[in-house]
């Protein structure tokens, strides 16, 4: 039997927001340390870990490690009709071919159950192991977000160039270039509003704006998005979830042979 | 002479909003005792009646009483033209074959008059005769307009069950099923925001949930409505229009056969 | 070379929203005295000027006079990216196919260079000579943005008429006509809010619905705008931009043949 009761009933809606068009059908796994989710985009190039640890939940029970495969379009429907204030609880039998999620107003007046058919659905799980980074990026969510909308409207890839001094995203287009140079800037009032740049070495790789763009709609899930970028290995892009996990995006860097050409 | 002065006009423009979308063409009743109107929606399946009463106006001048035949369409583009703020008066004279709109803002520094070609249109009035009903339930207008939307997403068909606790509202489509349930609470702080049910049996029947919300388009006009429930009765829901009168839509319950043979 | 530094960003976005439907291609003519341009509308039937005067920038350097052609779409898509508390600088230099424009965020934390190709546009600029006019009516840019509006649900043209005692806009369609008077009202609180008149002769001319429309969208540039009409000149709608310059818009007269057959 699972039972999972989250009292901030909106942060799951907020997770759905941020997967369900980067990811059609997916696995929900559920063990006693917590749910979680890895899947791929439905055209395989990037790759989506969600974690919300158990001890983010005001009750968590789950009794056996449980696989749960669902229609995250259809998930979405469902949680949207969760108010933003309500209490929202995961429930699954043993053995059942539905979940339900349960809908608590604050005031308890108002009390929804919406039962979901689950699927079954093929998937592998694939290890992912830590690595070392070659730079590193923590910056406010809603610029990161503000500078891939912005470029997306000139080209259709971004390079990301790490220094000491600050992340510059360039793109170019058939209007034109554009360059976005964010500085460092650990010494601001408030935290969140910090650009903080680790960096080992200088990294500039180049990713396609379409990914990047879908990975901010996770945007509304933290106030920073954290950048890990290193010539061999996918680009990192992780929302914090407060006290209880993360979202995390992959992306694989594109090669670029001809984009030199039309240099100057 | 017909002339019908509302000095808050804004109210006019919600009777619109809350009709449009259900009837096209209809005639518009003047007598004595106030400003009315009863249609049949386009596919003449749910019935729409407004009342304005004589008292609400600022000026009620109907020397005899009057049909006017407007498409709903247009009237509603005419009054959208009027301010929130503004008084409006509706003035026709005898035997015209025009209606006319008067907007005035509040400090009379901008006047507008609108002029609209009445139509021709048969209709027959139909009594209503008032009834008892198995259960009465007032709740917050935004609420069951939240629900009606709610329930859309996963199914085409409401069922209301009202006891002693509560009312209920259920669906179920491809996806799922969802049932959503507001206990009765009278005792809560604003009157406005209680869940109310008068009940003299428990009554449970099905209605299309594309109606329902067509009817929610008159939210604006209250903060509660009232749904009058009985087995052999088209649903009433009605929204109170203050100190003036209402509007009532009338919608006669599915009979369910198939339904069941779904249900575990 | 040319360098033109403008604190206040967000009004160089208002000035591109403003001009971009109505205008697709345009030479920017830059000179000691200000940055301008000319342009017909792209059916050849609306004449724009815009100006900003040197003194109204921050840093205003131009060589020796220059003319940029710029696709309008390509320039409001670059400077749409532009923070509205952004400091712009448009930069070229001598002989270059290019154009350069650059935002500052107000911390200097984030710096963006956009460089967008330049154009090769005919064009021949008309000399507009001063003019006296019938009449000039003064008005909140607000009020004349929703009174096109709301006359252009009911017909296509508008018939502007001013008289010593206020300014009324007509317009008649299949569904009926409408007229919308504004009195004068120079003894308001406001200055923006109060309508002006200043009148040699009454005035009385019919402008299609769809240019005064477009006009509109300098609304956010000021929050008053000015109507000249001359029987014999195209009426000139300008919307002054403080301290720096305007927009100015010029539309000729329709001829009304058949229009006052349909009068009753």
């Amino acid at each position: 039997m699972l039972e999972l009761r989250l009292v901030q009933g909106s942060l799951l809606k907020k997770v759905m927001e941020a997967l369900k068009d980067l990811v059609t059908d997916a696995n929900f796994d559920c063990s006693a340390t917590g749910f979680s989710l890895q899947a791929m985009d439905s055209s395989h190039v990037a790759l989506v870990a969600l974690l919300l640890r158990s001890e983010g939940f005001e009750h968590y029970r789950c009794d056996r490690n449980l696989s749960m495969g669902m229609n995250l379009n259809n998930m979405s429907k469902m949680l949207k009709c969760a108010g933003n204030d309500d209490i929202i609880t995961i429930k699954a039998d043993d053995g059942s071919d539905t979940v339900t999620f349960m809908f608590e107003s604050p005031t308890q007046d108002k009390i929804a159950d919406f039962e979901m058919k689950l699927m079954d659905i093929d998937s592998e799980h694939l290890g992912i192991p830590e690595a070392e980074y070659h730079a590193i990026v923590r910056m406010p969510s809603s610029e990161f977000a503000r500078i891939c909308k912005d470029l997306s409207s000139i080209g259709d890839t971004v390079v990301i160039s790490v220094t000491k001094e600050g992340v510059k995203f360039s793109t170019r287009g058939d209007i034109g270039t554009a360059n976005i140079v964010c500085r460092q800037n650990s010494t601001v009032d408030k935290p969140e509003e910090a650009t903080v740049i680790e960096m080992n070495e200088p990294v500039s790789l180049t990713f396609a704006l379409r990914y990047m763009n879908s990975f901010t709609k996770a945007t509304p899930l933290s106030n920073t998005v954290t950048i890990s970028l290193s010539s061999e290995l996918p680009v990192v892009v992780e929302y914090k979830i407060a006290e209880m996990g993360y979202v995390r995006f992959y992306l694989a860097p594109k090669i670029e042979e001809d984009e030199e050409e039309t240099n100057p």
